[in-house]
């Protein structure tokens, strides 16, 4: 089977998906349930159709691309990713996967392949945590990580709750209704940029994720005492921001001393109240992400920003209040489906290499649902989440067509 | 001659007056050129009417209520302060002193006083950087130390020029026109919490300024590198925010170790793009405060400040850009004032002290044009720029009370 990868015509698609954005490009930044997000959902439920694929959407906005295979009654393999993206991210995280993972059923139906089993193209719903603080909600849901009670309690910086905005984005239906049983799916495979420089350093084409880095997602609320910034005296100060600024430094020190290189921490929020040029800080809410693909040196990290938050407390006499928004587990993908996509670049005698992810992906809920693994392609300098990220169409294409030829087993 | 303070009355204006505000009190929310600052302006207008006052306004909104002196041909003596608010703060910063002075020209009028030289009420445009990140925008135009091209360039975070705010405002004319001649007023004298908590440490009820400290404000703009916070080894790292945690706790360090208690500095904004939990801070917006009653010791912190951003700059491989909102220098008050307000608390038997101004007044600048000095009263705790700044009735009273006598005086 001669498996053919239209490269233009996923470039030209990935363009018009970055045109879904509500800022110019080449920033992109797509929000999950907004004007953007739902004119790209409708937008990519046209292509599928097109593709002859039929169409569903769950309670919570995943949506689902099936080819049905030839026996009706076997579980189905799935492959695909997400397309919401974070503010002035860029154009290739999750879209490839979604795009790409078209592309390869297009090409495989093009080839006159006749799968047994069905092949599903997954769009998960917000793998981003940008509007609700927590990331990959729609793979949470299908794997039962979540509780369909968060429907109510999770919220948006403005008030508005899942409900509301499922509601608002046509997607109706009690949430418990996403959750998939075990055995639903026969294997998952997610292709998608790497997000690190290893690929494109080595040289090499492809990646075959053999863990997915275990996340924590943290929140901080330092309270300390306002006032007025000429008249306080430094010995009188209780400056929150002050504080915050030694905890965020705490962390890096935390991330850059475990041992491992795999060990990364980063602060990406730090508001501060009342945030006026001459007023004192009297609170700030920072968050912070802390990962590595040992639950154990990762635990190591957060001992460490816990004991420097009661040092930082004590000594400027500041209150430090810290909660998790997610502590997830790491996942291990499965030897068969490695083996499987080994196998295919092999037989096209395409370099690949085993290796971790350190980005979290909806892979890492999946993975506790049915046998999964994900295929990564390099990016330009292993940027992402950034404007300039980057990766070429031919990697593209090849990520793609190594993607079609593990469907193709996996489907038999 | 009886001066008679109404202090309910007072109260109950002080009251009013917060009520005009974007946040639910305690707190008060006022700024420059917002509805709620035209409608406090306009209900002060009424009471500046009511009490026979003429009321003009110039282009940039410094509101002037004139009583009239028998000799019209003799310079004014002049009071009076601000009544804008930064997000989130209290009652009687600026306030005290508009309110106050007015119920001081009130109690000389109820007493049957007749000054020689007229005496008039003012209300500063914008003494708050809240707005446009400058502060004592009006006087600072009224002194000339600020030029009338800053009409045009001067613009707040949505772009808004000065000159848009002020039409929309109803202040019109040319922005020069709001400069006054040296020699215009014969003296000024401004009625204000301490800010600071050293007259209620001590048990004393006024103070009365002798120097106001130089303020300096920056901006500093640091540019790292973003990415993906899972997927970017800690060694590859250019993050922003963590260079501009080391920078604020730098700018600390300096203020603390001048040696003078007189010495404080601030960082009280800092933003960091793109602000996602997950993304590595690939830009921050920082701004910082710094002060003291020695222009030779501020500028020192200054100093320390600059080789903190050269050394993270180095070490981070981040760029750091820092320019100068405003750099003023400190305000010496003048002797005939100082003495003139000792004279009036003797007379009735106030006791007081002799203290300098940490914080930053319209006082400062109207220093530059006439005689000036400024009346403390206590503050609870010494907080300001905060929800529970407080000032009681009668210490508020007993100020009013030597401004009237103040200003009786110099009127003569």
């Amino acid at each position: 089977m001669k498996i053919a990868i239209d490269t233009e015509r996923i470039s030209r698609e990935l363009e018009t998906l970055s045109g879904f954005s509500d800022v110019a490009s080449p920033a992109v930044t797509r929000v999950v349930f907004s004007e953007q997000d739902a004119r790209a959902r409708a937008w990519l439920r046209g292509l599928c159709a097109e593709a002859g694929l039929e169409v569903r959407a769950d309670a919570v906005g995943n949506t689902f691309a099936r080819w049905r295979g030839a026996d009706e009654n076997a579980s189905a393999v799935a492959t695909g990713s997400h397309i919401d993206a974070i503010p002035h991210s860029g154009r290739y995280d999750g879209t490839v996967g979604v795009l790409g993972g078209l592309e390869a059923i297009r090409a495989l139906k093009a080839a006159g392949f006749t799968p047994r089993r069905p092949i599903e193209l997954i769009l998960f719903t917000s793998e981003e945590p940008t509007r609700f603080g927590i990331g990959c909600l729609g793979s949470r849901l299908m794997s039962g990580v979540l509780e369909a009670s968060v429907d109510a309690t999770l919220k948006d910086a403005q008030g508005g709750s899942l409900s509301d905005w499922r509601g608002l984005a046509g997607f109706t239906g009690e949430l418990g209704s996403v959750r998939l049983a075990p055995g639903y799916y026969d294997a998952f495979v997610e292709l998608h940029i790497e997000q690190g420089p290893l690929l494109e350093r080595r040289g090499v084409p492809i990646g075959i994720v053999t863990a997915i880095a275990a996340p924590a997602s943290l929140r901080m609320t330092i309270d300390g005492q306002g006032g007025h910034a000429g008249a306080v005296l430094m010995p009188d100060r209780h400056d929150a921001f002050l504080g915050a600024a030694e905890i965020a430094l705490a962390l890096e020190t935390a991330a850059r001393s475990t041992g491992s290189i795999d060990s990364v921490a980063t602060t990406g929020v730090c508001d501060i109240h009342p945030r006026a040029i001459n007023s004192i800080p009297s609170r700030v809410m920072m968050e912070a992400d802390i990962r590595d693909i040992e639950g154990a040196r990762r635990d190591g990290m957060i001992a460490a920003l816990e004991r420097a938050c009661g040092a930082v407390a004590a000594r400027r006499g500041v209150s430090v209040a810290l909660e998790f928004i997610n502590r997830d587990a790491p996942a291990t993908c499965d030897a068969r489906i490695i083996d499987t996509v080994a196998g295919v670049c092999e037989a096209e005698g395409i370099a690949h290499d085993r290796m971790v992810s350190r980005a979290y992906h909806d892979s890492l809920f999946m993975a506790r649902i049915c046998p999964a693994t994900m295929i990564f392609i390099p990016c330009r300098n292993g940027y992402s989440h950034r404007p300039d990220e980057y990766a070429s169409p031919e990697a593209i294409a090849l990520g793609a067509k190594v993607l079609a030829g593990t469907l193709a087993l996996l489907a038999l």
